[in-house]
């Protein structure tokens, strides 16, 4: 059997997707990334609708990506902050990713609006696929991918 | 300034969704990543509509992710195939982040339906946001974002 032949339906990349490949979703969890916890920040932030925003945090919510921190400012009633879990910031790699092809191709001379560094040592980040027995990054020509133990066939 | 006054119209996130953010795009991307090149293939394997494919290939091409290289069968009219420039390679990371993330989270235990491994040392690859001084592996409490040479104000 070759990939042709197999069903997408567990790709992971596509698994992935149908969590958070909303584009709305993926600049929400960009901005929970960067320090944004409350709803009125993100609606403002991102410039979405109420609608829109309250539907997209749930799903997250449920997806156990965000979860809920009550505060309370003096007078008000009791609200949800928004903050990732493990498995939220386990998706950090991804926007590195695509902040970093952003950054090549995407924005203008002038760079990005955020500068992300090694606290410390301010050296730039970056993101890298590297093999996990030497430890040195790869390129797609140095990878080989094969069918693999969940391959199935397309129906 | 801060991150929520800063405008989010230069983010190079929302600016590399702006292109790919898409999930058919991701698709197809995703399969182009694994060496599908035909038009025909390309709508089988994902499920797209011909129209749907058509027009998300043209914005690919257009964006100088994918070029077309003709290719000819005997006996039928020449055709194109599609493959990855520099460019669209370089969004490799991107899905190998999103795929580390669903291989982690949104598939069953019998794992992927590809095994992306090191060629020739056979060991699994990973994706790592690593210190570009150090080349030390870096968790999102390792690094600062600052404000950019980029950043402007929100409007």
């Amino acid at each position: 059997m070759e990939w042709l032949e197999a069903s997408t339906e567990n790709c992971p990349v596509q698994r992935t997707l149908d969590v958070v490949g909303e584009k709305w979703t993926l600049l929400i969890l960009r901005d929970a990334v960067n320090g944004v916890h409350r709803f009125d920040d993100f609606r403002r932030h991102i410039g979405l609708s109420e609608s829109v925003l309250s539907s997209r945090l749930r799903k997250l919510v449920s997806a156990d990506i965000l979860k809920t921190v009550p505060y309370q400012e003096p007078g008000s009633r009791s609200r949800n902050e928004y903050h990732l879990t493990r498995k939220g910031w386990d998706l950090w790699p991804v926007f590195m990713a695509l902040s970093q092809w952003g950054e090549a191709y995407a924005i203008g001379p002038e760079g990005p609006p955020l500068d992300v560094r090694h606290t410390g040592c301010e050296a730039p980040v970056r993101v890298v696929v590297e093999c996990s027995a030497e430890h040195s990054a790869l390129t797609p020509a140095d990878v080989t991918a094969r069918l693999g133990a969940g391959a199935r066939h397309r129906p």
